[in-house]
C-alpha cells in the first residue's frame, strides 16, 4: 500500500498569506464600504507595468519562435548562454567578484530555488534559519524530514531558530551551537534589515572555520542605496568555499508573474559524502538541473536579458526608484504616529513595532477593519515577529499617499 | 559539517542526451563534411513554429502587462481559473471524465511534475517501472534514496523492473511482486506503444486491490489516432482513486521552449500515513505548490489557453498531421531495409530492431558515421532497450524524406 510524506502533516495548517486572504475576505463580504476602499500593503508583490525593455525583448522573442529558422524548442536546462553570460559579467565581474557562466544556473523563481536547493543536501544536516523568518525555508525543512513536530508558538524541533529583533539590528548573532546550513536573507524579508560588511564577514569566517554552507538569499539586492553594504555574499572573502546565493528577477524588473530568478553555485563549494569525503556541490545541484527541470522558456529568457541592457538598467532604476519613494512615506507616516519603524531604506519594507497592547494579529485586524489597509502580522514570520508589522512598498504612489493619510487618522492608543 | 545528498552519488554518469552529445559532437569535430549533412532524429524536441494562435495570445497578454490595469504580479500557484479550467473542461469533462478544475496543476513541465510527485510520497515505497524506460523515473526516485546502487547493466537495486518487448507488446504485465507506485506512459516513450482500454483496465485494477498509485504519463496523447486507444488513464472506471497523471504542451503545441504542463490530482486518490491512515493526495500537492512554486507565467499561461480556441485546436491538429506524416515516412524507410519497427502510428516515435549483429550503440554509431542521422540508442533507456534504436519523427518534412533515402543507402548487413 502506498505510503504519503508523512512530513507534510507536522506542517502548521495555514501558510501565512492564505490566513491573510481569509481574514480579509471575511471582512469584506460583510464590509461593502470596506472593501471599495481597500489596499493592500501585505503580499510583496510589485504593482507597476513590466519594463518597456522587457516587453520589447518579448515580443521579439515570440515573433521568433513562429519562424522555422528562428525556432526554439528545449534549451540547456541551465539557461542560455546569452542570460548567464549576462548575469555573472554584469552582476558579479563587474564588480570585482570571480563567478564563472556556468556557476549560474537560471531558473524559474528564487521561491523554488530555495526550496529545490534543499535535494542536493543531506538529511543529517543541522539547519540554521533567522527568526523572524521567510516561511519557505522552514516549511521546506519540514516537507524534507528535517524537522520534528512545531510546538504551540509555531517553532519546529530540531531547526536551530536564530532570533533578530532591534537590539541586534535584525542580524543574527553566530550561535554557540554549531550548524550546518544556515539561511541568510539580506535586504531582509520581513525586516528590511540589512547586514554590514562586517557582519556577512563574520557569518563567512564561521561558515569556513565550521565547514558550514550560507544559504543566502539576496532577492532585494536591487533596493540597496547605501555604498557600504554589500549586494552579494560574493563580496566577501573565502564566501565563494561556503555560499550559495539565490537572485530574483522579480523584485528588481517587476517579474513576479514572469517568472525568473537564478541561483549562483561556486565550483569552490565543497560537502562531505556519507563516507565523510569532500565533494563540489556543484555537479549535483548541475545533475538536478538535467534531470528535474527543463530550463526556463526562451521568451522569458531574453526578457531577463533585457534587464541588462541600458535601457532595461534605466527602467529598473525608475522602478526601485518608485517603490523606495514609496517606502520613505511609508516610514515617515508610521513614525508620526509615533510607531517605531525599521528597514524602508534599503529594503522595500517596513517593519513597524506595534503598540504595546497589540499582538501582531490585532494590530493586523485593526488596520484592516479601521483604515481598509491590508499589512503582514509579524508573528507570521515567527515568533520573534510578535508584536511587529510588516508594510509592503508594493503600491501606486496614490495609494500609499492615501494609507500615509488613513494611518495618522487611526487612534493607536486603543 | 555539512553532508551532501549521498544518493546521487549513486547515478550513471551519462544521462542518455548528454552522451549523444557527446559522440555527435567528437563525430562532427573531426568529419566537417558530415557536420554539415547531420540531421537529428534523436531527441524528441519539436521543430516546427509556434502556432499562430499561440504568438498572438503572447503578445497580447505582454502588452497587458504593460499596462498598470491590467499589470498581473503573482497569480495562483495551482494555475489562474482560466487555464485550468479550460483544461478540465475541454481536455475531460467533454469527454466524459469527472475532472474537476481544481485538480489541475500547472506546472512548467511535466519532466519537473514526474521528478517532483516523489516529495509527496513516503520514502518506504516499493517502486515498479517500465523497461526500457524514460530516464527521468528513475533517476529522480535515485537522488529521492529510493533505490541502492546500480548494476552493470545499470539496473538499480531497489526498483522493480517491468520489462517491456516485443512479445508483450511493450506493455507490461502485471507484477508477482506487489509494487507502490507504477510509472506507466502511454503512448511511450520511447517504444511508440500504446495501451488498450483492457490493458489500462488490469492496471487500475491492479492499483485498486493493492492500494497502489499510478503515475500515468500522457505527454504524447495527442498522438493517438486509433479512437479504441484512450487518451488518458481517467476513462478507465476508478481511476479517480488510483491514479496521477501528467500532461504536457510540449508535444501537443510545440511548447519545449515556452514551458507549460499540468498534473491530475484527483481528491479521490488516498494514500497511507505514517499510522496506516488513509488520506488524501490532493493537499499535499496543493501545499507543494503553494511552499515551492511560484506558478507559471502569465504570458506563458495565456500561450497555453489558446491551444484551446478552434484556431489553436486546429493548429495543433496540422502540427500532429505533419509529424505523424513524417512517423509514417520513417517506419516504412525502416521496414523497406528489412528492419522490424514498431510505433510510429499512435505515437512520435519509431522503434527499430537493430539487426542482430548491432548493439544499439553500434547502431548509433553506425547511422551517425555512415548516414551522419543521430538517432537514440535503445540501451540507454534500460538493458530491455538493448538491440532496439529509437528514430523520432520531431523534424522537417524534406529532413524526414532526407532520411529515409539514407536509411535506405545502407549497408545493414555490416
Amino acid at each position: 500500500m502506498a505510503f504519503l510524506n508523512s512530513n507534510y502533516l507536522k506542517l502548521k495548517a495555514g501558510y501565512l498569506f492564505p490566513e491573510i486572504n481569509r481574514r480579509v475576505k471575511a471582512y469584506t463580504d460583510s464590509n461593502p464600504d470596506g472593501a471599495a476602499r481597500l489596499i493592500r500593503c501585505g503580499i510583496g508583490d510589485v504593482t507597476e507595468p513590466l519594463p518597456a525593455a522587457v516587453r520589447e525583448a518579448m515580443h521579439k522573442a515570440v515573433d521568433e519562435l513562429g519562424e522555422r529558422t528562428s525556432f526554439r524548442g528545449y534549451g540547456p536546462e541551465q539557461g542560455y548562454e546569452f542570460l548567464r553570460q549576462a548575469i555573472a559579467g554584469q552582476d558579479y565581474r563587474a564588480r570585482g567578484m570571480d563567478i564563472a557562466d556556468d556557476e549560474i544556473f537560471v531558473s524559474d523563481g528564487s521561491k523554488c530555488d530555495c526550496g529545490n536547493i534543499l535535494d542536493i543536501f543531506g538529511a543529517n544536516n543541522r539547519i540554521g534559519v533567522m527568526d523572524p523568518v521567510y516561511p519557505v525555508y522552514v516549511d521546506t525543512n519540514v516537507m524534507a524530514g528535517h524537522t520534528g513536530e512545531a510546538d504551540e508558538s509555531g517553532l519546529y524541533s530540531g531547526l536551530v531558530y536564530l532570533p533578530c529583533d532591534a537590539d541586534n539590528g535584525f542580524v543574527p548573532a553566530i550561535p554557540s551551537e554549531k550548524v550546518d546550513l544556515i539561511y541568510l536573507c539580506y535586504p531582509n524579508n520581513p525586516t528590511g534589515a540589512t547586514a554590514t560588511r562586517a557582519q556577512l564577514t563574520a557569518w563567512v569566517e564561521y561558515a569556513l572555520a565550521n565547514d558550514a554552507v550560507i544559504l543566502f538569499d539576496a532577492a532585494y539586492e536591487a533596493y540597496i542605496r547605501d555604498p557600504e553594504i554589500p549586494h552579494s555574499i560574493y563580496e566577501i572573502p573565502g564566501a565563494r568555499r561556503c555560499a550559495i546565493e539565490f537572485r530574483s528577477f522579480s523584485k528588481n524588473g517587476g517579474f513576479t508573474g514572469v517568472r525568473c530568478a537564478f541561483t549562483v553555485v561556486p565550483k569552490d563549494l565543497k560537502c562531505q559524502n556519507a563516507s565523510g569525503e569532500k565533494m563540489p556541490l556543484h555537479p549535483l545541484w548541475n545533475r538536478r538541473f538535467s534531470t528535474k527541470f527543463n530550463g526556463v522558456g526562451y521568451v522569458t529568457q531574453r526578457a531577463a536579458e533585457a534587464l541588462y541592457s541600458p535601457a532595461g538598467k534605466s527602467q529598473i532604476a525608475e522602478l526601485i526608484e518608485h517603490y523606495m519613494g514609496n517606502a520613505a512615506i511609508l516610514r515617515g507616516a508610521a513614525e508620526k504616529c509615533g510607531l517605531t519603524a525599521f528597514g524602508g531604506t534599503n529594503a522595500p519594507y517596513i517593519w513597524v513595532r506595534a503598540p504595546k497592547h497589540l499582538t501582531s494579529w490585532a494590530v493586523f485586524d485593526k488596520l484592516l477593519s479601521e483604515a481598509n489597509v491590508v499589512v503582514t502580522p509579524g508573528s507570521g514570520f515567527g515568533p520573534a515577529g510578535e508584536g511587529y508589522f510588516r508594510i509592503s512598498a508594493f503600491n501606486s504612489r496614490a495609494n500609499v499617499v492615501e494609507v500615509a493619510r488613513r494611518l495618522a487618522a487611526i487612534d493607536w492608543t486603543r
